[in-house]
């Protein structure tokens, strides 16, 4: 049951932007002057809505986010923004509100346009169909290769409800906002606090999940509040803010594209954050570890390996590896039996911990493995 | 046919250090002092051949080469160390040379024990059987899970004769020395100018390869000269030793694991060499773009996204992309049908041209496609 920020209502309709018969174009509306901010994907080419929606980000408020899957309007040039700013435009139109006021994204095969023949007929039906029990029709909008819609949602003690809507199965990588994600509340925020708090929780949560070290044109992700209701305790506030997006992001792994486990990979004791995350995420992107996980094979010498790759100073004598708390190896000499590990490693969450003695700083990344499935998905995803 | 330089012997023996009845230990013997030089992974973590040959190239000269294959003998501490130690002690004894003369190297599984107990009793026959007809032999002992095995030659004007013996197929990364090759010339070399030619012809050669960004604890490049005879021209033996490892490069990415194709990845006209390689390794990395080469989709998109992720600055409406010669984009608009295209990347091999119109330096990369095998190969490579 999907207890609906207030002020907030959702919509979308099948445009056949990619395939017919399927929902392909998401409208949340802000009943509200709404308070947003956004994060971008770090990638040198951005897509036409990354570029718009940065632009839009300058307005004080904002009322809607238009999004749609099948094409990413990336790397499609200034014919790329012409036509993404032609469908703000009707849709500001239909809602009596200024196309400066939307925050547009898209996902999708990259390089080509939005079909606009087909778009612009079907905005009538999108702005008519907007209601507060539409959250998952939206959610579905915006899948590509994702197999389930990814909606998670909070409420603080004060009553302030929190909703998240998000999509990302593969190209998602360190970094960077990641994927799409539509963060909406009804609580009260200024522009600086939305902004502080989106950076922070995204630090915490999407930067931290890597399904194959791919980043996209396209990640965005959006913070939007419609300012009903008083924030009293801006730390629960936050607090719940991150539990959200931390669901959200592991969500997102799950889905991984052809993902058939999760795999929490924690450092710890390393000497800083920025080598913490270097050791986490050569681990996390390998592609010898990913597959050994796929094999359930305690393969300890590729994990040694991969921290070895960043080429950061450590001694692999004082490496400690555990699968799922049982010691693997300490001192280079193996400590429970292979079978033993090899069990823990066929459940579907596999916990592994590196304990590198160099310091006090912990950092965890949430990845997936590597499977023949991932290979299929992307050797034909645009067939 | 295989023109031996002057001055070796092989051989080759089954120990049963992995798998029984297989190649999996080899001889080089250098009948005079020869001179040599090395070059070595740049992972943190070192295998003990690693440490000691690196040690051992301090000695004036060298008469000897030991490779085992089953084992990496890294990740495996003091002891490693001590077990490689008595190995080359007990070859040594039998070649009536010092321990020290010999360069070891290993390849197979991380953070197991060399089986001394299988190999000391194998040693008589690996030093009886040495011949110069047994480079084959040789090679075929330091295969994993290469599909052949890697042998090039080449002869200068002045009749110097070299000769390279190459192995790796999976953890084939940028930025080291990069698996296990073995280099030969009957030529006469000082040490200096072996480091320097070494130095130069891995830079031009294994440093531009990459079948899955994942760097070994055991990349290892010896080169050793017998020094029989007089090397004249100078750079003619350069142009061969580079063409030679140039050779035995391509071959490692053709044996890549799983791969159906090579893919040549070309940057030209970038501002300098290093962007170069940053823009040419994201692309052969990139998991989606080698999926993509695969199913033979001319997805120029996520050719595209991989420069971009690089976070170099580029203007993507100025960047042409080539397949094969036929221009697939420019200013960001398809050039050539989809389905000439498709045909063109069902090729064995697949040049990728990328004009970026940002200054003049050029860079290639060769890497191989991502398909199913890999991932079956390496989810069961231990079992």
């Amino acid at each position: 049951m999907i207890s609906v920020p207030e002020g907030f209502l959702f919509s979308a309709v099948s445009c056949g932007i990619r395939k017919e018969g399927r929902l392909d174009l998401g409208l949340i509306f802000c009943e509200k002057k709404g308070t947003a901010w956004g994060v971008f994907t770090k990638n040198t080419v951005k897509a036409a809505p990354v570029l718009i929606g940065r632009a839009n980000l300058k307005e004080p408020f904002h009322r809607a986010v238009v999004a749609n899957s099948g094409v990413a309007n990336a790397a499609t040039g200034e014919e790329g923004i012409k036509r993404a700013e032609e469908m703000l435009k009707e849709v500001a139109g239909l809602l009596k509100i200024k196309p400066s006021e939307i925050l547009p994204a898209s996902t999708g095969v990259i390089g080509e346009h939005l079909p606009l023949e087909r778009i612009i007929p079907k905005l009538g039906d999108l702005v008519r169909g907007l209601s507060k029990e539409r959250v998952e029709d939206f959610a579905r909008a915006i899948m590509t290769t994702d197999t389930f819609p990814k909606i998670a949602q909070r409420c603080t003690k004060d009553g302030v409800r929190l909703l998240g809507i998000a999509k990302g199965a593969g190209m998602i990588a360190p970094n960077m906002a990641t994927m799409l994600a539509f963060i909406l509340t009804d609580g009260y925020l200024n522009k600086e606090e939305i902004k502080k708090m989106l950076s922070k929780a995204v630090d915490q949560s999407f930067n931290c999940i890597t399904v194959d070290g791919d980043t996209s044109t396209n990640d965005t992700v959006y913070f939007l509040a419609s300012g009903i209701k008083e924030v009293r305790d801006g730390k629960d506030f936050t607090e719940n803010l991150i539990s959200l997006m931390k669901e959200l992001a592991y969500l997102i792994v799950k889905d991984g594209e052809g993902a058939t486990k999760i795999i929490r990979i924690r450092i710890k004791e390393a000497r800083n954050k920025s080598e913490a995350r270097m050791f986490a995420m050569a681990i996390a992107n390998s592609p010898l570890v990913k597959t050994a996980f796929y094999g359930a094979d305690p393969n300890w010498g590729r994990i040694l390996s991969a921290l070895g790759k960043t080429g950061l100073d450590f001694n692999p004598l004082n490496v400690e590896i555990f699968l799922n708390d049982k010691l693997c190896i300490k001192n280079l000499q193996v400590q429970t039996q292979e079978e033993t590990l090899k069990a823990e490693m066929q459940k579907d969450e596999v916990s592994l911990v590196v304990r590198l003695k160099l310091g006090k700083v912990s950092y965890e990344v949430l990845t997936c493995d590597l499977t023949e499935d991932y290979i299929k998905i992307n050797a034909s995803y645009r067939s």
